[in-house]
């Protein structure tokens, strides 16, 4: 028997799981076309030559491969050592900014000078599948292209919290950083060039381990005392002093220009937002290190209070999108865990009540002539009901059954005397109460359920 | 330098591309949602025991597969011969169908008795690219799962009859004919068996070469005068004649029991549409012949007649969905050609306006606080208007010629005096009319944009 479950790491997504990562997807969509962000979609496909290289030496092992088919295979095959460059020329979508980055430089001419777009698509990585992590999975991402404004950072911040509070997240923090500052705090504490990555590493864990924790960590790894105390001093406390107040903190600490300039921004960032959405959620958090090495300005990260789980982040990254024109284009952006959502609002319930069903079941008693049955139907779908019809004339017990298995509210039960009289009995499958309408009664009440 | 072409066969989607398919795809979920029928999402890759022998030796050599990784890799390339077998187990979705068979098998248990879904996703086939034929491209499945009711074909034909209505289309033919019938025409007009499939393929041209054409093609493939004679007073005429005398003379002419069993169910199909959607466009075609062999009861294909071209086809298949779990599960379904219809639409211009732009840009003149702007903006987009935001504080004349550029329609200009009146200049671009508006008027006029 051949087994008949999804790859390792991949999801079947049955109709109820369908409708609610739909009404996830809808909100996002939503809110960013309100926000002036537009669709973009590409191929599952890209070239090798456009993948490799970009995600560093783990990320090219995790990128599935297409084998080469026909003669091609067969050449491949037939040489003495084949490597793997000779079996594979195309690989699988693994995130979606070099996709962004391949498009701008394909298309820049038709695309507006900034360029604001959203794309919601599976990528694949051969992870080792592991709870919550998965080989396929949908990301979502929102990126501003073409503009070094600070606006930008503005507009995908606001962008996302409102995407967040319209699904019901109320408590969530957006740390924020920024690269310049975070690479001036490692200089100003005396920090060597190669423990940066060590240290980075610890301070990052302040959240979940507190200062001693981080203290400990950075001279476990190392570092000697004096620049665990500055470090320290730099980054805070535990639950973080307030934005105005670490700002200060830092200006203080940290008197050269690029650590001034970066701490201007981060203030202009806290102000243009004071009465926007993000606003109330932005938490200036010089520890957060975020892990990708392209950001180059200003890093986000969202926190899930309740959970301390991360639901996505981003950041600007001026060298990126133009890696394949060879232009620098400045752009910043937002990935949004789109599983990590699903799974925090299925554990908190948050989901509102979905149309998971018909809204009616139309039952044919035995006997009764079909073709007026199926013209009724006809006429409630075109009322805009969704209305199923039961598809064998079995005993009418057996319909209801089936209906009301499936959540189905209403049965609609249609036999000749009904047909006759056009008065139907529509029955309430949850309490057994039966009603009898004509045709327009009906059409009102199923419009409501 | 890289090329930033995507992959050949596959397309990328900018933002007007993405809007037209969504809204083609939406009108497509709507309908289908209407007529009780539920969206399944399977994974982007199958194992290669799903996927193999389900479309015969051609369809195996387009199957996309993925190339092991790591050891097994590297186990692979050390064997003396390597064989594909040794390099890939998965490979890419090629169909919608053999997936929800598998998907059946799986978790019959979860599923209604009788399974109403629709599946629109993209499959992946390595065929030669050529205009209008593509390496990735979506398809659009609706199938009811469980039942040998003709009513499931009802169910369909009607849906699938009410999306092409919603699209536009207005002059479609549905042919109809039944798997039985064609096997008794057969074998009654006295085709050998060697020469059935050059019968059929011969009588399927009715369509395009006429009587006389598919006479000459008969007799050039070896069929002879007579049988010839007696298959075209079968299939009848190319305009065709109309479905009841056409009935008429295959009850005539086609006495053994299957076949007359076989009429028996057109007859009803074509009784039970009268007043639904399907009917006005139901054509008993005979010599419908269709290509997949997996059909088994009736068979239906879409004809778009200004353009001769087929949107989708379907038909009963009651042996293909029990393949995994070896039960017999009787089947009907539908694939509508999603790329076919998106073409058509292009080239007949039946695309209502889409919501290509925000309705608005923002822009803020130099000098101005932005945080008062961002918090209007805020504020806009918070009462569901698609406001976009200049993200650069540039001079007037570029901000308001990017949003021309892009086809937004008004531009909102802010400067001091603005936000300290609370009067705001609501510019509409294509005419240059200027109105003040105080908030409240500026949302309801936008609102309508």
């Amino acid at each position: 028997m051949v087994s008949t479950k999804p790859p390792s790491g991949m999801r079947d997504y049955l109709p109820e799981a369908v409708y609610k990562r739909r009404y996830v997807i809808e909100v996002i969509e939503r809110v960013f076309q309100r926000y002036g962000f537009h669709p973009l979609e590409t191929p599952a496909m890209e070239h090798l030559s456009t993948l490799l290289g970009k995600y560093g030496e783990e990320g090219d092992q995790l990128i599935f491969r297409i084998l080469h088919r026909g003669e091609r295979l067969t050449r491949a095959l037939a040489k003495v050592h084949p490597e793997v460059a000779d079996l594979a020329e195309l690989g699988l979508r693994y995130d979606l900014t070099v996709p962004l980055a391949r498009v701008v430089a394909q298309y820049g001419h038709a695309l507006p000078r900034i360029f604001k777009r959203y794309q919601i698509q599976p990528v694949w990585r051969a992870d080792r599948p592991a709870k919550g992590r998965f080989r396929e999975f949908y990301q979502c991402d929102v990126d501003i292209v073409g503009t070094s404004s600070l606006l930008a950072e503005v507009e995908v911040l606001n962008a996302v919290s409102e995407v967040l509070g319209e699904l019901g997240f109320q408590r969530f923090t957006i740390a924020l950083n920024h690269r310049v500052l975070l690479r001036s705090m490692l200089e100003a504490a005396g920090v060597a060039a190669e423990q940066e990555e060590a240290a980075l590493v610890a301070i990052d864990k302040l959240d979940k381990i507190g200062p001693a924790g981080v203290e400990a960590e950075l001279r476990a790894r190392g570092l000697s005392a004096a620049v665990a105390t500055r470090l320290l001093a730099m980054i805070g406390g535990e639950a973080g002093t307030d934005n105005t107040e670490r700002l200060k903190v830092l200006r203080d600490l940290l008197p050269a220009a690029p650590a001034q300039a970066a701490l201007a921004d981060l203030e202009r960032l806290l102000v243009l937002t004071a009465d926007a959405p993000a606003g109330p959620h932005l938490r200036l958090t010089p520890a957060l290190a975020r892990g990708l090495s392209y950001y180059t300005g200003p890093i986000f990260e969202i926190l899930c209070e309740e959970l301390r789980s991360s639901l996505g982040g981003g950041g600007r990254y001026d060298n990126l999108i133009g890696m394949f024109s060879g232009k620098q284009v400045p752009a910043v952006g937002f990935s949004l865990g789109l599983e990590r959502l699903l799974l925090l609002m299925e554990a908190e319930q948050m989901f509102p009540p979905l149309r998971l069903t018909a809204q009616v079941m139309v039952c044919a008693l035995p006997d009764t002539p079909l073709a007026p049955v199926i013209a009724l139907a006809t006429r409630l779908r075109r009322a805009g009901i969704r209305a199923d019809l039961y598809p064998e004339q079995s005993r009418i017990g057996r319909q209801l059954a089936a209906a009301d298995a499936q959540g189905i509210p209403y049965a609609l039960i249609v036999g000749p005397d009904e047909l006759a009289h056009q008065a139907y009995t529509l029955k309430h499958l949850r309490s057994g109460e039966q009603q009898t309408l004509d045709e327009a009664g009906l059409i009102a009440v199923l419009q409501q359920a």
